[in-house]
């Protein structure tokens, strides 16, 4: 298997090599304690086909760097078990059969105890081969290794919101982290939003510079935009609570079409993670939002969170605006007086999830990484409080298809012209 | 709720309680050793909407004593958690709203150790009601109470038949206890059938007597018999290896409507529990069996098991023969010369699940314990390896629909006519 | 393809040859009388997969006599059009592969002119071969013509439900024969039922005399019943009015599980073809039902037609009664001051649908006509409106799933005891 | 319903008004001779929820300009049957509720006679309206009836491609038209393919003249191209017959994801309409093609057509080149050496169907024309040979969701750069 080189650019020398290991330890120990609040119960579980377990993020990650990593350019590496090339491979046909995935959580063997004793089996290689390759072979490993350690953090940010997803599913709404302070029910709403004016024109978008880039952020290219306007801030609890009360849910103008089917066909009446008032599994009075902390009451200055896109596009609707493209988002990331644009919830844009022009995936078997997911998605970018540090950029470009409402997932407004 | 007595005739005294108390204790320590080889993430999982976990069992069952026994008839008792109430209900209407079955696998919480925290609680609050009620009392709650066990052992069997199921969609075929004695491929066949003669005639069938029977076993009654003969054994896998080498699961003309639509829409081409020769999953170049103890060459002489009514329906079409009625099974259960009628596998009989003449449920909530399945079902007489010892009964009636394939179910040929 | 003699003992001689053939003719001209107030268009339409077109069931029933009858018996015999041995095949696996089922209302071409041709080429061979076939081949050949005419009285029946749903499915609701005068609505109820006392003891069922009757009424044996009450009359619609307003489809004590899981799924709060008095497509302010003539007052007195089994065994538990068997309906069928056994609507039993004793199939292609369906339906008996005349016998077996309630099927009760 | 008028700059004056009705004329007549070679039975079937009867799309496009044009603007008008509203609203909300679109088979009344009536009572009020109208309500009306006759013609085109669609699923693959002379499969392949190249820049798309166009063509905005190559004629049977040939439907690397799994789920070897050399339907040792005119030998040089999106994409993949985006197909609309843009097959893009920057829709109920589609669907550009004359346009964006493969649509290759 023949793998090109990322764009990354590595700097040369030992004290990379160094970085790069210390990292690699840094990131697989985050996946551990992100499981550790879990029992091996919790661990089994899924919930959707569209979501997986803990236990199997934690071999699948483990596979990733076996299958893509040691396999191909360690010799002396031996699988931990021949069948787990099986069993936890996500989707990549190059690389062989796959177990189905509405049957992952059927895998209650291998234990956790295994997976966990296959993680340190695939780490004690990986540490030696980090340690031992030679200088050349060192410039076509590296970018895997850092490829290996950016999905390990996506499937971080997956196991949050899968295991919160299984736990929505349990009519006792038990929490991931009982023990963090509970957030008040603020009194007062959020500050009124503000609208930025953007100039427009032609814009560079998309990664070409150093440092590590998934292949669909790229190339860098020009784009012309038209003049807009995009809010300083995320829509919030207490915004969406509006449109809510409004009757969002029950007029059908403000929705697309395949959105309003959903809402049928679903009933949705509120955010999938939203308690109304009389929920019998926790009768409050007042609405309340299920969390990572259990059953909280809404916090009107909170950006609303796991909402689809076809409620985000609704909502913009509803109150006289639209969704930002992809594009306007990142010109104006660093726009003045812009806030929340990483770290509090991914953001929907109104951009399908489309090649850049010139795009071509990285060959190999990390060719599946992204490309052949590129029609009938939507692009979110920034990032959420789930996101792992250090892994959003401006160019990323997350994406999910419409109807997905288990994602910490939000949305910021955007509208034509500069006045 | 007022829950009239079984047709069981408790004797009285104490003697009989003590007898109760200690086989409470006995099957209830029962359920829990066959819980034991598995791990809490073997005890979790939920492999289709039909089959449920090993946890959510041993709570349903304890769920079934505080429900029936414990709340109407000890007014000191307090619910361990109420939220139980409704999460292991499994079907009583009368008892209030109930989980979803097919969302059993989900309820990673309450964990096992809560589960058997709550057996605990059960028990020792049944230890006391057993030991303290008034004599009177007495005489209301010993059938409930031999109700309760008697259902309880109904769910050690599906313990076993829902985690070989769950193991089996396991491409690893896990053993549920891989350290039993392998069995060897006999290489000698089973004994030939012998067909005994029945003179037919009336005969009273059904329970009538003393000791516990469910209610659907009753009321006793004379049926009208031809005369018919019944074979000696039971179709044993050396049979059933020729009918499938025969074509019998191509050929239509050898099923029911139904069976052969099932048999196209699956791709059946043998016992849900085989593996062919050339099984990608265990590649040995014959017949092997998956079961408890994990994979196994197939034993020819051992009773054909995991099929469902279909197969069994076709494969006596096959042989000449056909199933006998579940009359026909009850009248020759005494045989001379008759063997295999219980302890090997549940026999399909070619009885509809229908009430007996004069049926009425047990009244209360217990009512809708066997009646409101009698449509759509076939009976199954007999019992199996799996079933708990003193559970059989000549008169018992066990039901599954046709397509089931997960239990310890197979066939024994009956013909018309006596010579 | 060798075919038996059914049981009928066909006189010989030429007057008998003379009488089937006017027989023929009588009952394939009544076929194209059915379909006479029906367009081409509607002749096409299929509603859901167990419905069949209009001009389907003409074309198939054409069919079995050239399969059937024609293509073993008459070496001059060319069939009409050979792809139609295809198209209009029911079930029969061993004449072939066939149109899938749910497709058939695709068939567009060929035109009902076309069918219409192909009937009268089938009735001029049949008029031929029935006119010239020697003794000795009559004798196989009669008893096939005379299954051929009672297999197309059974679709003639179809025809009249299929299409009624069909036309139900239009929210206009047009009706079938608009121009019958309208049933008004019976200011009195239906005369009180009661109760007619019947032994019990060994009774003779089944067919086994003269005249044709299908392989699964017979072989004519003993059964033994307990002493039972019959009604001397059908449930009317005045009667189920009385189960709706007490709540019955909200009642879940009433109904069977799978009835129950039927009410819920499909939202059942009525029959399949009752208007509520606010129902949208005809607000009338009182209930009024769809039929043949179109929408009608509800008539209190007429038979409660439509019903699934699961709605009549619901009825009659909320009664205090229960279904008879299809034995005792058998058996009462000459009890003095019964009535409406027949010609008003089939009446579900409490009997599923299983072989009798000694039942064989018939040999050859029509061993498929009746017994590759006995699991999982149950029996009713009589016959209704819409069967033709003389179709109808003591001995016959109807049988549907328990969730069918697009046929003419209704109920009459029965109770244990004589007292 | 306040309807704003369209871009289109209505000329003042009789003589466009006269021009208007008389293309109101042809265009009405149109539809009713695309319908003339199908019987009723025929114009009465719907294949798949996706496509509707012939005689729908009769009723449909009269309900468009009875709802849209004649009840809001005529005061004097009536309905030719209210019932109608119902039944022939496609999916605009605003108008009220709507028959389900999967039944529309299932209404057999009203008659195709009916519906020919009620196209005459619309068309006559229709006339009267254009001809009465005073100045100023013409201002509004106009575009309105331009509208409605836009309309139609999109409805002309999918009676084709779901009359066909509805012939496909009869095994004797009847014509549409089967007089039509036959093609004669061609020994020469089509011309070899030229790569035009394009220079990129600053590019004007969209819709921004005189003349009707829908409101999701505009915008007309600049965009930004990079430079690149656009084949001179589209995608030919003959090039499409190699890609099978390679293993195309077989090889996932070539397919996107979701291609992939709709390749496995269907069992697709080959385009829609393509019939293998041994299909049994009609054998003949060579690909074969249905259409209008049936099944015609495979011609190498036409459009291959009845692709979907994913097939196109993986086609494209495999002949190692793109799909152009929307926008690079209409900046080469004129490109000297350019052919077959238009009249034969639409061209599936690389772009999802977002809205234009600055994207508004119509108000009132045509608001729901266009925009509420904008997700989860692929652009086509050009038209096909069932487009109706005059009906097509550069800026014209048609769309469809990826899987759709019943429509006259196939492809054009493009490649990055100049060279």
């Amino acid at each position: 298997m023949s793998i090109t080189p990322f764009s990354t650019a590595p700097a040369a020398g030992t004290a990379w090599r160094r970085a790069l290991a210390q990292r690699y330890d840094q990131v697989r120990a985050c996946s551990l304690a992100l499981a550790a609040p879990l029992s091996a119960e919790d661990q089994g579980v899924q919930s959707m086909p569209d979501a997986s377990p803990t236990k199997w993020h934690l071999a699948h990650t483990s596979w990733f760097f076996e299958a893509v990593v040691l396999m191909p350019n360690d010799g002396g590496y031996r699988p931990f078990d021949e069948r787990f090339l099986r069993l936890f491979n996500s989707y990549y046909e190059s690389l062989g059969p796959r177990h189905p995935r509405p049957q992952r959580g059927l895998l209650t063997r291998p234990s956790l105890d295994e997976v966990q004793a296959y993680r340190a089996h695939v780490d004690a290689a990986m540490r030696g081969l980090i340690g031992s390759a030679g200088d050349t072979a060192w410039q076509a490993l590296a970018p895997l290794v850092e490829l290996g350690l950016n999905h390990e953090q996506q499937h971080q940010e997956l196991i949050l919101t899968d295991i919160l997803h299984a736990l929505s599913c349990n009519p006792m709404l038990p929490a991931y982290l009982p023990h963090e302070p509970p957030v008040l029910r603020l009194a007062t709403p959020p500050p009124a939003q503000r609208w930025l004016a953007q100039e427009g024109g032609v814009r560079e978008v998309g990664h070409g510079g150093a440092g590590f880039a998934f292949d669909n952020e790229g190339p860098r290219h020009q784009v012309l935009l038209q003049p807009y306007r995009i809010a300083d801030r995320l829509v919030s609890c207490g915004d969406y609570e509006q449109f809510i009360a409004d009757g969002g849910y029950r007029n059908p103008a403000l929705w697309l079409s395949d959105g309003w089917a959903a809402v049928q066909a679903g009933g949705w009446q509120h955010p999938a993670y939203w308690l109304a008032p009389d929920d019998p599994r926790a009768p409050a009075g007042h609405w309340q939002v299920f969390g990572l902390s259990g059953v909280r009451p809404l916090d009107a200055a909170a950006p609303v969170a796991q909402l689809s896109f076809y409620e985000a596009a609704a909502y913009a609707e509803w109150a006289g605006a639209r969704l930002p493209t992809e594009f306007e988002w990142e010109a104006a990331f660093d726009a003045p007086g812009i806030a929340q644009m990483t770290g509090q919830v991914w953001q929907w844009t109104r951009s399908s999830y489309d090649p850049y022009p010139g795009f071509r995936p990285w060959q190999g078997a990390v060719a599946e990484y992204n490309g052949k997911f590129m029609v009938g998605q939507v692009v979110l970018r920034g990032s959420s409080s789930a996101t792992p540090d250090g892994h959003a950029r401006p160019t990323y470009r997350n994406f999910f298809p419409p109807a997905a409402r288990w994602q910490f997932s939000g949305l910021r407004l955007a509208r034509d012209g500069t006045c």
